[in-house]
């Protein structure tokens, strides 16, 4: 099947000028680790910006170099697909903070150590400021869409909010214009799961061979029951036991829910370093959209030339559908164009990376327009 | 206000014999740390046995002895309240597996060093079998009532299925008849933070001087995230700033919500043991009283005796209402005496804990029949 896209650029920009941030400090270096696939119209005016979730990164529809897996949304990108590579020119960055080629904690400072936590703290807008800087380098001045799921549909609304000229859509699936206090708790479990672990030096553990892998696995355990639906993960697992016919007595991973989680906390570990963990969490609970504009949520879309479509999913217990309704009662307060729908689906807040053939559909149509 | 009950007992007994555990071996000393209130009729008939949740104990309605705070029933418990000491012979004993006084993995074994992770893997019926030999040297042949909520609830279920002639009635409140996937996937995150924890070292950190504290904070930190609901947390705590009045750009505790979970976690660790945290979870997950019972749950009721009362919240989201409602169907199918009612309340599961009138009456009329 041809269906994996051609990547026409798997590159890294070093921005031409320093990064302002929100918290006033700037980064007078910055590196953006991007792919691209497709064609670039001679308009240039078929791009489509995909952003990527907290874990996630620019390997978009490419196989991951370090796990050798498919690209997170190969099967929302490429050649005929639904985000088709035959008519639109598909760019993913990996975010600031993040490291898998982007400036984040695990690269050099000027004096030559890395970051750690030296690192500015960062700001969902920050992510989006280098995004834009990209799209500048690329010569893009107005986007045919920005899309993205969780923290990438945060992006996407801050890039319609903010630099509201350079984007003609925004599709956001699974995301909410604030954190709430439990999705702050959670992440706060995290952070400290990471800093709890002695390998974790105060985020200076780059030089010492020892990572703290052990903190990093419980953060993401925790993170990951939050991405699926209590009746998914019963569905899947229930109470049954892992390659074996009795409980043992012990501590081992007796039941597969627990096998299976530990696996998704190890596996993490090598392809993430726990400094961007932390700070990108920190990114995402500082979000309110609403606050960056007066605190009024309709008051950050009274200027952008974008049209919306809002998904979320009815098992969704993360980011539920109560929050996109509350982005799209702010749209229509502001006169933007908007459409939203909830999905059914079983998986819960993964539901917009995982195969849910209406979703496809949304985004076929959304962006066909 | 003469509302604060007279301890009778502050005891801790020494069972007479061995006690034969579900994982095939036994405990040849057992002790048992309990608490009695009011007075036992000579008919011995009036006893109320209240069955205490995870991270509970002994100090039912007297204040905690390294807290200092009342006792966690206080409300609950004592002249003229629901569960009425003027009238009632009250008992709460400290589960097998806890670190209170009852015998558990911190306790001493024969060899004269502490069990750690040599103490064998206990279950819900084991802790009720510690529960059955006190009540044996008690001289208490039948409950009045046994009470309990959460972990609680699962003894109330296991002592009224697997000691059918020891209640005459069973108050089950916000408990579940067996551990769900996302349950048991909650625990198994609070497990693996302990043990990623370097000074718990298998287990065996008695001796060290220097306990698993950071890990034990976060594993309770995660677990209180579900004792709690979404919106309890925002309408406790929504995005407020802790002590400031904007963002520090850090790793600090910016937001009360962040603030608040630190100061659980931490505070946990001055009372609780990590390893009783390990062994205590595990007899949560393994609990499965249909399993006990040749896959049926109404085969557990079959020869009860007790009339039951199972009472959920609205906002549980650990043990949700229909894990009430499974059991009252069970209950229904064995032809047992059984009132069921869903309360409203903001609280989520800890509900069962705090100020619910509804609950209160619903308490006083059950025990009054």
């Amino acid at each position: 099947m041809a269906t994996a896209p051609t990547t026409v650029a798997s590159e890294t920009l070093t921005l031409p000028g320093p990064l302002q941030l929100d918290c006033g400090r700037q980064l007078d270096r910055v590196d953006v680790a991007y792919e691209a696939y497709g064609e670039l119209s001679p308009a240039r005016d078929n791009a489509v910006f995909v952003a990527h979730a907290l874990t996630g990164d620019h390997y978009l529809a490419s196989p991951h170099p370090i796990t050798g897996k498919p690209g997170w949304w190969a099967r929302m990108v490429g050649p005929g697909k639904p985000i088709d590579t035959n008519r639109f020119y598909v760019i993913c960055a990996n975010v600031l903070g993040s490291c898998m080629g982007s400036t984040g904690p695990a690269s050099l400072a000027p004096d030559g150590k890395p970051y750690g936590m030296r690192f500015p703290v960062i700001t969902i807008r920050d992510m989006v400021r280098a995004h834009v800087a990209l799209l500048d380098a690329l010569g893009i001045k107005r986007l045919h869409a920005v899309v993205g799921g969780s923290m990438g549909g945060m992006q996407a609304l801050s890039l319609a909010a903010n630099f509201p000229e350079r984007a003609s859509a925004a599709l956001v699936l699974a995301a909410t214009a604030r954190h709430s206090a439990q999705n702050i708790a959670f992440h706060e479990v995290g952070r400290q799961a990471i800093m709890a672990d002695s390998a974790w030096q105060d985020g200076d553990y780059y030089a010492s061979g020892n990572r703290p892998e052990k903190g990093l696995a419980v953060a993401r355990m925790a993170a990951h029951i939050t991405y699926l639906s209590e009746a998914g993960l019963t569905g899947k697992f229930g109470r049954n036991l892992q390659d074996r016919a009795e409980k043992t007595f012990g501590f081992d991973a007796d039941f597969q829910v627990e096998s299976y989680l530990r696996y998704q906390g190890i596996s993490f570990t090598d392809r993430f370093d726990a400094n961007s963990y932390l700070y990108i969490t920190r990114a995402m609970d500082y979000f309110d959209l609403a606050e960056e504009h007066g605190g009024y949520l309709a008051n950050a879309f009274r200027t952008t030339k974008a049209r919306f479509c809002l998904v979320s999913f009815d098992t969704d217990w993360l980011y539920p559908t109560a929050e996109s309704r509350n982005i799209v009662h702010a749209l229509n307060a502001a006169g933007a164009p908007v459409t939203f729908v909830e999905l059914s689906a079983p998986y819960g807040h993964d539901s917009f990376l995982l195969e849910v053939p209406a979703l496809d559909r949304v985004v076929t149509g959304f962006l066909d327009q």
